[in-house]
């Protein structure tokens, strides 16, 4: 079972894969928490550069976070899921085709992310916040803000409705309202991912 | 048909390609010339963050040539062979394992490039030579040295033996004595491309 976490950042995605994870495991899965961009080994010079801001260029952001997703993929993903072992994965294909087609035209990202083949996730788990709400949350956390959080309100909730617009296309993103407390979310999601347990 | 040619830069790659595609058109097939990166217009600038020397973190170097593929391979290659044109690509799969491996793990490259399926071409025409003899050739032609040509003899006598073990492995891989003239090349070259066409 392979299940992603998605959304714009600062709404507890970690929090509530790491909580998913402890649950599986009192259950006796077998679960590995993994993340992107840079969830192997070979790639977190990959990470550091998409993250530092110094790539200008969309195509060059979009190129990289695939190949990262890749080696991901082949090293880390697949190897997991075929021991039977169940994958979270912080941020995946719907992450691309989020962010990246804020500047990209929308179609042409959804049709470069699908021809990798990448393996589909069993359930994506869609934390839905407007920025404005997301970013208030990380402040009260003390959060540092990364590259990706100072572009601001007006890029996150473009990304937001990307995300939504996702949703409506594809019946495995579920869409969970992160205005939630982290207990209902929490609920929620172990709701979510029982029923296809079962 | 789809024909590469490889080797180290400043060996007259694009002439000699250039020379095939005249030859060709005279015969009357239809012929696009192209390279790579950035053979399509998307990945201008990718090409451009490539050559300016910037990317230092070999995995993602390789990742940012293997994404600008996909999209020159989907886009432009793909395309033009459809339409029974022949392809001529002024650098391909061979360069990448060839460079990229002088820094990475040699299987490593070799399996992850395999592992995009790209299409394969019918011939690569490897222009073979010493990294001395090369750049003299470039210094005569009052070349520009780019940033990959600024690496020096001992790097690109190391991509030169990389070709070389991989002409080894692969029949389809024509090794060429670039010290050869341009013409006695040309017609080498005429010669191993029309055995194919008949």
């Amino acid at each position: 079972m392979f299940i992603t976490f998605e959304g714009i950042d600062g709404i507890g995605k970690s929090t509530q894969a790491l909580r998913l994870k402890a649950w599986l495991e009192k259950l006796n899965y077998e679960v590995i928490y993994t993340f992107e961009p840079g969830g192997c080994e070979l790639s977190k010079g990959v990470r550091e550069l998409l993250l530092s801001g110094n790539i200008k260029d969309d195509i060059a952001r979009l190129i990289l976070f695939l190949g990262d997703r890749k080696l991901h993929v082949d090293k880390v993903i697949k190897p997991a899921l075929d021991l039977n072992k169940i994958v979270i994965c912080d941020r995946y294909n719907l992450s691309s085709i989020a962010y990246q087609s804020v500047n990209l035209d929308y179609k042409f990202v959804k049709e470069f992310v699908k021809s990798f083949n990448f393996v589909e996730p069993d359930i994506n788990l869609f934390l839905d916040i407007k920025a404005e709400d997301a970013l208030k949350r990380l402040e009260n956390r003390g959060h540092a803000k990364d590259n990706i959080e100072s572009e601001g309100v007006k890029y996150l909730n473009a990304v937001n409705e990307n995300y939504k617009k996702l949703a409506e296309e594809n019946n495995k993103i579920i869409v969970i309202d992160a205005n939630k407390s982290e207990l209902e979310i929490a609920n929620l999601i172990k709701n979510y991912v029982n029923k296809i347990l079962k």
